[in-house]
């Protein structure tokens, strides 16, 4: 089987004064994969032992947004505008159709993505995310998120905390891919990147009054749901919300774990990627 | 790639009193798989584009249960008993440890094999159940549930109306999927059947007060949890339940499909179950 490995300098391509980060890596052939990260995260927070398999199968491209790690400017406030600035970076690159792997508030700019550039997206992976107006998080929750952190130990187990379940085994894969996850770490995002991803979370969050998500029916690509069964940070409530409302959309909850569930079953993860992009089932319709 | 295809002929063990039919095919070395089937089905039901190629990767054993199809006997009155002749069945084979697959009714079976004989089980998929005191069907559901069919027609469309969406797709997909079953039908069950395993599903739905599911603790061996995303027999809120509640239970729900999910996406269905039941993910833990 051919080894794939991430690679570690990013090429660089200039849209509308913005000059994004990207790698571009994996099969030469098919569709492209765009990851879009969690908060804070940059294209160096992936566990590489996810992103391999799935870039064996197909071209793989982990970029940073704008203001985020290697790409320089200011991170926009709502989740629409980071969603226009990534639709600008596919059409750069000259893609016509891509797929989107989006996870935690990149599942929320990939939701965005698909209601203003449909056609620009096949299919799409939205993992620990939560639809326009969903469900929060406990209100310890949300004060411990909005919380800094002082010091590196209470970083890492914020980090924990947030991420795995409270288990021995959810915590003791989620610590192996953090190490995995920091071997590869060279970049930070800017300062201003946090306030303004919380800004953009918190505006996407609000409830709005008598709404059935009836903005998803909008969304016909085939997608697939996914996260862990115990998610406190975007409560797993949501995952089944987006199943349910929208209109093509299949679920896959993994056991003791949480919103880092996609990095705690690294393997299997990639492998029902790649099964649910490969899948001749959805061929009978529009994608 | 090997070819398997469904024995039409069945085989038959004497356990206890009753000479139960089965047909064992599939790949020669492995732990075998055995398919408990839903309410009313027999060995027969099972849709072929499902079966083989779980086939072709393991041993598969179909089995009549007491009663039921080419078996004879009084089909008992709770899931209970049922597990329990169902574990005699294993046993008799000399089989010490299998694999389970029960569907609906089959699914609550499963669960009470789990609980009386552990041991008996390395890992189970729950397709379309419910556990114990679950969720049940909206009462004009129930009403068409008990209601007699006359006619061929009438029995056709409540069982595409029990098993699909009412798609074009998900129906068209179901009616195709039936006529697979129907090419391999040749035995029906007796008429005693029908009305056992209606009261052992009364049984297993009656509300208990003040429960949290807590038996289902008891349950740690890996499981697939799969259902249609709108369920309207078997409400598809139970699989929630089941995933939420069993300590290691995966989740997969399929889109535009209800009750008969596993027989509309036949190829999809396997490819997930055989990549659940040969996942090294679970190796570490006791099964």
């Amino acid at each position: 089987m051919t080894t794939v490995t991430i690679p570690k300098v990013s090429e660089f391509i200039e849209v509308e004064g913005t000059r994004y980060a990207y790698r571009k890596f994996g099969k030469e052939t098919g569709i492209p994969l765009l990851f879009l990260i969690h908060f804070r995260g940059t294209m160096e927070n992936w566990d590489p032992n996810m992103i391999e398999p799935i870039a064996k199968k197909r071209p793989v491209i982990l970029f940073d947004n704008k203001g985020v790690g290697e790409t320089r400017g200011q991170t926009p406030i709502t989740i629409a505008e980071m969603a226009k600035d990534a639709g600008a970076f596919i059409k750069a690159l000259g893609l016509e159709q891509v797929d989107i792997l989006g996870f935690s508030i990149g599942g929320m700019v990939a939701q965005e993505l698909a209601l203003q550039h449909g056609d620009l997206v096949r299919r799409m992976i939205l993992a620990g995310t939560s639809p326009e107006s969903g469900v929060n998080p406990d209100p310890e929750i949300i004060e411990r998120m909005n919380k800094n952190t002082t010091t590196q130990e209470e970083g890492l187990e914020d980090f924990m905390f947030f991420f795995y379940s409270p288990t021995d085994t959810s915590r003791s894969l989620g610590m192996a891919s953090l190490q995995r996850i920091f071997g590869q770490k060279t970049v930070n995002s800017s300062d201003q990147v946090q306030q303004s991803q919380l800004q953009a979370i918190a505006k996407w969050a609000q409830q709005k009054e008598d709404h059935q998500f009836e903005w998803l029916q909008s969304i016909d690509h085939p997608v697939l749901v996914t996260n862990g069964v115990t998610d406190i940070m975007v409560p797993t409530k949501n995952s089944y919300i987006l199943t349910e409302k929208l209109p093509n959309a299949q679920l896959i909850i993994y056991p003791d774990s949480g919103h880092g569930h996609l990095f705690q079953y690294p393997e299997m993860f990639a492998e029902h990627v790649n099964l649910f992009l490969n899948s001749q089932t959805y061929e009978a319709s529009k994608n």
